[in-house]
């Protein structure tokens, strides 16, 4: 079967199949079951936006506990405001801090900057006066929350060289496939980011709630995690989004191309053009769609909906 | 011409032509119209032992008028205790401190525990257990230098994260050849290193005393700058020593093969060991040694006393 989808922290391309991607990552895909156990799932949950896991198991049993877990999440500070897809991820932060846990919020100002080019300054700026007001807005808990920006974060620093000190170049290779120099020190950093809370207070469970197309940096942080030092680190969690595809029909909304996507507090008249234009599940001619009626599963709108704007599941 | 040696900051091989490697690395040779131009030169310095520069006149020009200018370099911590080639850069140190240079030290700690694996915790106990005591008892001024740890250094870290985004693979490859992550890890910290004085004072020349097999870094560093922002940093310089040859015959004291090596503060009786068995320029038999002499180009004990331990020229 030819490959005709790429799904890397730093590309996503081609048709998604999430079938195969969850095979591929090797992840388990949220079941009935989980999401049974999970008390008052959001609709995300119910209609497995969130759609797969690692370790899912260990979280919710903290949840049924009542003991205490680590919620762990970055956002990047490439684009100059938040868009819908952090609006999945500030479901799930404020989700899990409702049942307990305590969130570390990564300004990820120094991956910007490696791979994107933007300035620390400039970094800071967006997420103190887009970023962080948009996620207070959408819910989260940001004053209970440890906020903190990469750049300021020596802790961070120094378990990053530990972590570049331990792991070959081919073994980089294998993980992430070519790299250039900034993304490779934004790795080192990222994966330091996931071990953060263990750092801080030792040993805990930590969920990471993130779209599945950053799935490498867990997977990459587990495999460290396991040779650092087993007594120090668990092995860190996560839950996995689908991505919101791009309202052009590519399988993610795409910072290079404004018109797909929908950016948080975009004004009503760009928004309305924006989805008047949306690449739909409509069929050819008005007679064919009366008779087959539209096709949901490619309809860009139709996974706004399920994604964002619908909430009742009834 | 077949190549017989090499000289990287982290391999050193084979018998050093320095001829060739100072017009390989694009040096210039120490000549006599600098020595003349330097103020009562040290006799490494007068024996060419400190062998060439790079811009090394833009420092003789802030000599002679009596400016400011920087003085930076790094030890690393990867041996337990500090070494005879150390005691060549703690000499040149001393002496552009005499000359008016504002010292910066750095502990090469990250490079240390990225390289070597030596832990931060242990890094740091070498350095104030012994590297410091050792160059302090060499004559260099610990008092009034600036310094640091690597990795107590968060401005050295976010400067690092700048230097990863505007360097491709190619180009570490170009200058470094094969490197591990750790090694670039350190590079890019390295290289924030050097310019560090220029970030804390703005624009300042600044000289580098180092071995000649650090001079990657350097020319690593002045490509970068360039890119930086000419109007932050100006081309730092470098002063270059030759390599003390290994008392076994290698064309360094390498800290893998303890009896090259004369750690600085060991024991008499070892020392004598060491000293006995040293690789010389002594003839296969007495017969022969009498009629031709020993030869002194190839012959450790004699590097020593070049190098460290006559200092009588006359």
């Amino acid at each position: 079967m030819e490959r005709s989808f790429v799904v890397t922290p730093w590309e996503v391309r081609g048709t998604i199949d999430y079938t195969r991607l969850v095979e591929e990552f090797g992840l388990e895909r949220l079941d009935e079951k989980m999401i049974s156990s999970l008390p008052d799932p959001p609709f995300i949950f119910r209609r497995r936006v969130v759609m797969a896991h690692r370790d899912g198991w260990v979280i919710v049993e903290r949840i049924r506990t009542k003991l205490p877990f680590a919620i762990l999440t970055g956002f990047t500070v490439s684009h100059p405001k938040p868009h819908l897809g952090n609006r999945l991820i500030a479901d799930m932060l404020s989700y899990f801090q409702r049942q307990g846990g305590r969130l570390y919020l990564c300004i990820a100002d120094i991956e910007s900057l490696t791979v994107r080019g933007v300035p620390l300054d400039e970094g800071r700026r967006r997420a103190l006066e887009e970023f962080l007001p948009a996620l207070y807005a959408l819910g989260v808990d940001i004053e209970s929350a440890f906020v903190y920006f990469q750049s300021a974060m020596p802790i961070l620093y120094r378990l990053a060289a530990r972590i570049a000190s331990i792991v070959s170049s081919s073994e980089l290779h294998d993980i992430y496939g070519d790299v250039t120099p900034g993304q490779m020190f934004a790795s080192f950093i990222q994966v330091a980011d996931i071990l953060l809370p263990q750092l801080l207070e030792g040993p805990i469970p930590t969920v990471v709630p993130v779209a599945v197309d950053q799935d490498t940096h867990i997977r990459f942080t587990r495999d460290v995690a396991k040779r650092l030092n087993a007594r120090r680190f668990t092995l860190p969690s996560a839950f996995y989004t689908e991505l919101t595809p791009g309202l052009t029909g590519t399988s993610k909304m795409s910072k290079s191309i404004p018109s797909s996507l929908i950016e948080l507090g975009e004004a009503d008249t760009v928004l309305r053009q924006k989805i008047q234009q949306a690449f739909t599940g409509g069929r050819a001619t008005a007679e064919e769609h009366r008779r087959y009626g539209g096709n949901p599963s490619i309809c860009t709108v139709f996974a706004l909906m399920r994604h964002h704007f619908i909430t009742d599941d009834t």
